[in-house]
């Protein structure tokens, strides 16, 4: 944790100071080694960073004196549309997307997804905000990205990502691919990745009649999880 | 499981035929569920790849009629330089180094690594080679990355690594260095990655000193996990 966040509900600003059990007051005293009189850096989930100084700390609480004075980090400009993987993957992607700065992530069911995966709780709106939360507090952001699951491959390509790729460079990443994947491209990016196993021909041509470019990534089959930093890293300034 | 490995060990050249139980044959089975007829891409360890064709498979036992017509691809020019993380990053990790076609490992330790690390079973050679064999058999790849381990960076810095950087780019990753990460660099180069938590200034600096650039990701601190990958799209053409 680079930072620790706060739920707006949390702090009470009239008097600068938040109350903070659980998790977070144990990492301060067990990781952190935080003492009183000590500056953390913070933020509010949605809203502003910080610091937060310790007035107060043991076992079962954490007293913070809370001055918000900085913007988070701008979002990277990536739209991230991602097949349904399993889900201890998912969960620690949920917290890399989030920490490397992406705006909004479509989760999808492709033909290889297994159908199984949408049942889990991982996929319930408070799992994944819990994961995204992380991320953001490995990165030092406070602004959650929009998540939205989309289980008919069909209406995704069909209806919902047509008009959101208007002025974005749409990429889905393909090992059969003609070209390979460009180096920093400049403006919004809509990124497709794929289910371990691949796409179907089908799908890519689906995808390429919308306007994505498939593209390789070398000769070398990639599992899901190091392909999205990957493309990060390639892709963006 | 993307290629079959088989260690040099295992088939009868005279015949040409190899015979698996264990995982590999379970895997056949249960996951690319193959029948009798059908060809597998296979590979041998430190060798040649090719097809393999099932001359029959049962729920004990996978044989193979083998064909070794192919290279493995090339490896990428880049050495890691890697702080011992702690274990589950570690054994993902290095699937996920030898699934990018990094040449070299050399796992080290920091002021910020954890001692305790050292003496886990992950760190014996046997479970880094049943890592490595992941990674390759996942992108299709036979060779195996070498690894050594250094648990002691005044003789890393000292001795080890000054011979080795002759020659190639050294770049070490600080999200308090001045400079951003470049693109695309050509030539063979030797990538350091901390610990989470990062590098101790001292340290940067030691690097520094035998020709490490020091180079920034952005605003975002990110778990050295996704920095790796990250780094190879990047980096890497």
């Amino acid at each position: 944790m680079n930072c620790l966040l706060l739920e707006p509900g949390e702090w009470d600003p009239a008097t600068g100071r938040a109350r903070l059990a659980g998790r977070r007051c144990q990492h301060a005293r067990e990781i952190l080694r935080a003492q009183v009189g000590d500056r953390l850096r913070v933020g509010l989930v949605g809203g502003r960073m910080g610091q937060g100084r310790i007035v107060a700390l043991d076992e079962a609480l954490l007293e913070l004196e809370l001055a918000f004075d900085a913007e988070p980090p701008p979002k990277r400009p990536v739209e991230l549309v991602l097949a349904l993987p399993r889900m201890p993957v998912f969960r620690r992607l949920l917290s890399t997307a989030a920490s490397l700065g992406v705006e909004r992530i479509l989760v999808v069911a492709t033909a290889r997804t297994e159908k199984s995966f949408w049942q889990s709780h991982d996929v319930a709106p408070d799992a994944i905000r819990e994961r995204l939360l992380l991320g953001l507090e490995q990165a030092r952001d406070t602004i959650l990205p929009e998540v939205s699951l989309h289980r008919h491959f069909g209406s995704l390509v069909g209806e919902i990502l047509p008009p959101r790729l208007a002025g974005r460079r749409a990429i889905v990443a393909h090992p059969a691919a003609a070209s390979p994947c460009p180096h920093r491209v400049s403006g919004p990016i809509t990124l497709f990745v794929g289910p371990e196993g691949g796409l179907l021909e089908d799908e890519i041509e689906r995808l390429a009649a919308i306007g994505f470019e498939p593209v390789h990534l070398g000769a070398r089959i990639l599992r899901v999880e190091p392909v999205i930093p990957l493309l990060f890293g390639r892709l963006l300034d």
